[in-house]
């Protein structure tokens, strides 16, 4: 999807609570906020980070604001699961990072979503019993044959197994840390930069829209 | 299933981790061991609490000698899940405890099972992140509506469905903390001492034959 706003290259940051996460037609992740030239548009999930953003790029545009996101949930989603769920429209989003949200979009509807802990946290369960701690297989034989198959369908299987009663005769899109890995497992899509996308497409749709209203 | 063997009550004790469990028609938890009269059969995962227990129970008979267990699998089982699986001969048996273990028998032989962290490790995954710190509801709508079901589902949701991948069309059985509780979600057997119908028996079929053949 091209960054192009108004003719000039733009320049997007998803906030997120440790890492600064910018795109310029590539992703960085930086610890520390930077001055930014141009076009610069953002989302954000920590208050305190944003502030220290806002600081050096005064004239930034917060994307929350022009979100039109339509949910049968009843809670608040945080603003980049939003965006990568306007991304897709249509399937199933995967964001496997320190949790793993799933989320269902149907004709630009989101009809609910699952939150499981990470792959990180899960296979974690296992290192404090010494016959446990084996490493991990997958795909496994079912039922598993070994300790090492046990424990990897009991951590990676199981997510799998959900993705599943939820992904059925639905196109998969994954991102986060262990999107690219669960998405070969799936036969899903791995899309790196899918907030951006979002936000991009917010961009276009609605940012572009309410100016021309104007 | 009674316990009465050679005429006279017998006690069965399960070493575990933590207690030393005890039968004898219904079932004590004790941290210590104590001195018990009469014929004592046990089994033991720890090595050192075995050692205590002997101590004061020098004549205690290990039913570890006298199991055979078929299985497929590769490494060795704890012997208190091999007590179980010996116990139900056909079906799927979940013991739900700090993990929650589940092995597929069929006529007798042990085809394979799954390790998966308990449900209470489950749930402490979303304890450290205050949005998620919203408590457990099961079922959920499919897909789930709000944070709570989304929680609930990505953790009580996900060992569900992977026992449900392996029960289909089997007789499922529980036993162990959270046993009760999967129970009812599935609509499976509960059996509390599940442990102790296994080591009855091995008593009864295979320890009896022994010294019959002697």
């Amino acid at each position: 999807m091209e960054n192009i706003f108004n003719g000039k290259l733009m320049k997007l940051v998803d906030i997120g609570n440790t890492h600064f996460h910018i795109y310029n037609g590539r992703i960085r992740h930086l610890k520390k906020p930077v001055k930014l030239e141009g076009e610069v548009f953002y989302i954000s999930v920590n208050t305190q980070k944003e502030k220290e953003f806002l600081k050096l790029n005064p004239s930034a545009v917060n994307l929350k604001e022009y979100v039109k996101f339509n949910t049968l949930y009843a809670n608040t989603l945080g603003i980049d699961r939003i965006m990568a769920c306007i991304a897709i429209e249509d399937g199933v989003v995967v964001d496997a990072g320190s949790f793993i949200t799933l989320d269902v979009m149907e004709k630009g509807v989101h009809l609910g979503g699952v939150i499981m802990p990470g792959l990180y946290y899960l296979k974690e369960a296992y290192k404090k019993t010494p016959a446990l701690d084996v490493g991990f297989v997958y795909p496994t034989s079912v039922p598993p044959k070994n300790t090492k198959e046990a424990v990897s369908e009991g951590s990676i299987g199981m997510v799998v197994e959900m993705i599943k009663k939820y992904g059925e005769n639905k196109k998969l899109y994954f991102t986060g840390g262990d999107g690219e890995y669960l998405a070969k497992i799936l036969n899903g899509i791995y899309i790196n930069d899918l907030v951006f996308q979002g936000m991009i497409k917010v961009i276009k749709e609605e940012y572009d829209n309410s100016f021309a209203k104007r």
